[in-house]
């Protein structure tokens, strides 16, 4: 496809996570504190009130995994496994500069996996409750955001203010509402950019440390990708079939999966996973006491860990409506149970719509390729 | 091995699982309500002071397994794959006389195969807290044993008063208490009977459902077998090499393992596993509120699900010492990600015990037969 319409900053996101190796060694000199989080549950809001620099380190490239089946067992999601790899390789730069890395019991994988990490660094384990909607897992998490504070606090030698908090709830709710103007310009027929150049944003935004100059660099982003459509069109083609990403995070290697789609004539309009929109749809209430503010917007998250799992459903359907989708591809890790079952009541889900559905499992290796390739086109083929 | 000495009623046991087929289809008819459990997270008193049936419905064939793979992911634990097949083709007695089935969020397989178990059954689910030892996993809990109170009372239309739970929390004691004594017997070098033998009464025991017959007949089995120890000896051999097995639920086609161990010049002297020692070993307190004392024992079994799981270690060491164990034989179920990470602790925790350990996996098929022979045989040649 022609990216000609693409503003520079693109290819600034898209280095981001490497150009962050840099920038996060420059603030360990000047003495700040990194933490390394791996997933959407955990809120980032406390270690920025804090003045802590959180970190995504949750892995996508199969180069450590040889080496973590050493003790994990092989049969298990290479996200896990990759993530464990680069801990005990020390390949990782994010992983060797958290001061404190933060896991969540989400998975049965990642929980485990969490006890033999806590062997070689220092970590904090949330307990995340397994149900949204009842009041003692309300209550349980709450007490989980709270304890968190308590941790964060002590490693980085603070005690977070009434104010500081606060200012880190305004200042993610303002980078949430930039990245959703940003993706929801997908909602156009035909997208001015492709979901491989969406994507190159939403994550590589995980890797740029400085909130409020992140926030300003989202903002050009945003309005610069809207200036270049509006002076040359878009360079995606208006028959390209409109396909929307669910399932396991995506990102890294498992990037094969957009790129199958995107040249097979469809369009990626949309991420309902943890990269993607997920993370951004829901503020944090400005208004409520900023704990409880905060543990009530992250159990919301319609992750298949949860039972059940109702406000992925929800999400997904709405998400259709808007993005105007033609057909769902789902991406699930191999070995992840959660998905893998939840699957069955996806495509129930979407059957009631009448909307088409794949899905596809994957690792992070390259050998099924060829095997998606032929998939994903079918699919979109019959679209 | 000569079971000449064996008392009779070891066969009903061995029988017990069959023979409850008919039993429960008449207490059916005499309008008792039988509840199908999964785990032995489940508190069975409530179910009895409610004057309903609690049955075991974890199942261990390979029979309805290809079934259940139409639906659920093939990578997926056989305990799960085949109960959910259970259910769908409706072969398995327990499971069709169900009129309420009660599972726990323990493992991500199990949580999430609920929710399609619940399209076709009756299904109340009680989530359980992925630690033990904080606060608000103790809450929670309690809150979810009163809740399942609730749901029983309502299924079989009864208060269940003070007295009922109290009788029902006596009589369950005093079963743990009678299991005990019978396991127990394997202290004794070398033990009267062999694994299989004590397995058969362990698991045979769940499908008694007449609680104080029930008794009675441990009672009479546990001083049988102690008389004609005593007239006749053993006839184990007294240089057969003493093995503990721990690891996930073992039964039907998975005593294999057994077999296998004991035709290698093994004796399995105890379970450190569901269907084994852990469910008998920790007493419900009787002078305490008995909704309280039912959430403190139950949350207190060392299943891998939790972190940190301790306790299954501090048991492990108390009945390697107890029973003098020459060996430990881990068994685990394939896809099982809590009991295949935590595999490397247990390693790492008998090492330092210098106790030889050795993990299997396996499923409900006997292709692995020759290979688990030549595994547990070099195990046992070595000890």
């Amino acid at each position: 496809m022609n990216t000609a319409a693409l503003p520079s900053n693109f290819e600034n996101f898209a280095d981001a996570r490497k150009q962050g190796f840099l920038a996060v060694k420059q603030l360990k000199d000047e003495g700040k504190k990194v933490v390394g989080v791996f997933c959407t549950y955990t809120p980032q809001e406390i270690m920025l009130a804090a003045g802590a620099v959180p970190v995504g380190i949750c892995a996508f490239s199969d180069e450590p995994i040889a080496e973590a089946e050493k003790v994990l067992p092989r049969n298990l999601c290479p996200l896990i496994k990759s993530s464990y790899g680069f801990a005990i390789t020390d390949t990782c730069p994010y992983m060797y500069f958290s001061d404190l890395i933060v896991g969540e019991t989400t998975c049965d994988g990642k929980k485990k996996m969490y006890e033999l990490l806590a062997d070689i660094k220092n970590v904090h384990v949330m307990q995340l409750p397994q149900s949204q909607g009842d009041e003692g897992s309300r209550e349980l998490w709450l007490e989980e955001v709270l304890r968190l504070k308590e941790v964060v606090e002590q490693e980085c030698k603070v005690t977070i203010s009434a104010e500081d908090i606060r200012q880190a709830i305004r200042i993610k709710n303002e980078e949430r509402a930039l990245l959703k103007e940003f993706y929801e310009l997908s909602k156009a027929c035909p997208p001015p950019i492709t979901g491989a150049e969406q994507l190159k944003v939403l994550y590589g935004s995980q890797f740029k440390f400085d909130p409020v100059a992140k926030n300003k660099e989202l903002r050009e982003t945003f309005e610069m990708t809207k200036q270049k459509a509006a002076e040359n069109g878009s360079a995606v083609s208006a028959d390209a079939k409109r396909i929307l990403i669910t399932g396991c995070p995506l990102a890294g290697v498992t990037e094969k999966v957009v790129t199958t789609i995107e040249e097979s004539g469809g369009v990626v309009v949309g991420y309902e996973n943890c990269i993607g929109i997920k993370p951004a749809e829901l503020l944090v209430d400005e208004h409520e006491e900023p704990y409880q503010a905060l543990a009530n917007r992250y159990l919301q998250f319609g992750c298949s860990v949860m039972t059940p799992n109702t406000n992925r459903f929800e999400l997904l359907s709405r998400l259709i409506d808007e993005f105007k989708v033609d057909g769902v591809v789902e991406m699930t890790l191999q070995a992840c149970h959660t998905y893998a079952i939840e699957t069955t009541e996806v495509r129930a889900h979407l059957q009631k719509q009448n909307l088409p559905f794949i899905s596809v499992e994957t690792d992070y290796s390259t050998s099924d390729t060829a095997q998606l390739k032929t998939r994903l086109a079918a699919f979109i083929e019959m679209l």
